[in-house]
């Protein structure tokens, strides 16, 4: 099943994607839903992200190719991990399937994109085997990590460099028949090719990570794992920036630079 | 008013305070809300964390003494921060006043509380002024930003040290009629004082973070900012421990040790 959420003029609601349309429901995939007799195009639906997780989970090292990218741009923590640490990222910067990506008027210096895969967790786990770990995805869906390079420098937590309004774009949406370990994850910039890599070629996989969390955190349904990337790509203002993982679906975001910024000494 | 929020049969529900007393609310005190023909003995209330944040930012080094603390404690990032610069916790951690903290079986080391205002927010803001900011505020309550020292060195993100599940105490209630600024810490472990500061001797007070954060990051209303701590309290294991905040109200976790751990080798 392909599950979407969409803003609808009552508010965000769940649906069912079947071909080229989506069939509204009542309630939500993690819990009791009731789909509607009613179908809609799909290029008729304003996309907001799948879920809003109850507790944002990210990797932040996970493919040997990255981690050696960016030692080599300076980040001297990048070292491969010995176990697998997650990290967090903040709902308020979530946007869904299309809408802008907007580069802050202030932010200067690298501006990418990080494509990646992302487990939809199911089941509420705790200390939980591999097995349940498996059994704990709900379904995958796509995310791109938007990091502003100087920041990530600059600033003591990544709380700019990543958390920015509109700099998680994350959906198209949530696809539960599916093994990504096997799945391509190609990035292009306005239908141009940019980067392309094994999904699956990961240091340590989602069901690794979700065993390790589960030993100290407790997750529920909706949460969500963003796995890491590869390759990373320059965001170019004025184009389209997409993530491909093969078997999910395509994640597309606009990028656009803020037309303007009021200084804190303006706002006083 | 005194918002309270607190677990019954039917699931988690707001009440206001009055007196010794909870009068159950449908809906929210960020929304519509009608109080209820009933009143509930205080004592009788299972109280759960007074919001769950759509983002729960946090304050990392707020108070001069606690930055010379840390430092000489071997923390080399430990410096007066020149900017109002945000981090974030995780939702998964949060529990209410009255529930146990549990420190993990394999946690060893500096199991410690850190006792801190905090804001909630009740208003969505963007790009603010410092009145819009004052504005914003809906009330305030307390947290405990729990931390064990020992995996705050060893891991490269502060997952386990400060987000372990029990880690986030927050609570009692939210109080909307107070200037906290002028209002005294006191942190105590089974009423035996331990600790006691001028909770508003900050480097940058919460108007100086909503005006810096709202420069990137849209606030919304229920999202909460904890503010820093002056000075840590070993957390000891069979004790209670207490964070007062004159004006707002007292949060006691009485403090326990995870009976075993589930080794990852055991769940294999």
């Amino acid at each position: 099943m392909r599950w979407c959420r969409f803003q609808r003029s009552d508010g965000p609601r769940y649906g069912l994607i079947d071909g080229d349309g989506v069939c509204p429901v009542d309630g939500s995939p993690f819990g009791d839903f009731w789909p509607r007799a009613e179908r809609l195009p799909l290029e008729s639906v304003h996309f907001l992200p799948p879920v809003v997780p109850p507790t944002f989970f990210c990797v932040g090292l996970n493919y040997a190719s990255h981690i050696q990218h960016a030692r080599e741009r300076g980040m001297a923590a990048a070292v491969i991990p010995e176990r697998p640490e997650i990290g967090y990222r903040a709902n308020s910067a979530l946007v869904g399937h299309g809408t802008p990506v907007v580069r802050p008027a202030d932010c200067t210096g690298r501006f990418e994109a990080e494509g990646e895969l992302v487990a939809v967790i199911g089941r509420r786990v705790r200390q939980c085997s591999r097995q349940e770990a498996v059994d704990a995805v709900f379904g995958w869906t796509i995310g791109n990590d938007v990091s502003a390079r100087a920041w990530q420098k600059s600033d003591r937590t990544l709380w700019r460099a990543k958390n920015s309004d509109t700099f998680k774009p994350m959906g198209p949406w949530i696809e539960t028949d599916i093994d990504p370990m096997t799945s391509r994850t190609i990035i292009d910039l306005d239908g141009v090719p940019a980067a392309e890599f094994a999904t699956g070629d990961m240091i340590f996989d989602p069901f690794d990570y979700i065993c390790e969390i589960s030993r100290y955190i407790t997750l529920v349904p909706g949460d969500v794992l963003w796995m890491g990337t590869e390759t990373v790509v320059e965001m170019e203002p004025g184009k389209t920036l997409s993530v491909t993982i093969t078997g999910i679906g395509t994640l597309s975001n606009p990028v656009e630079i803020e037309a303007s910024v009021t200084t804190a000494e303006e706002q006083l």
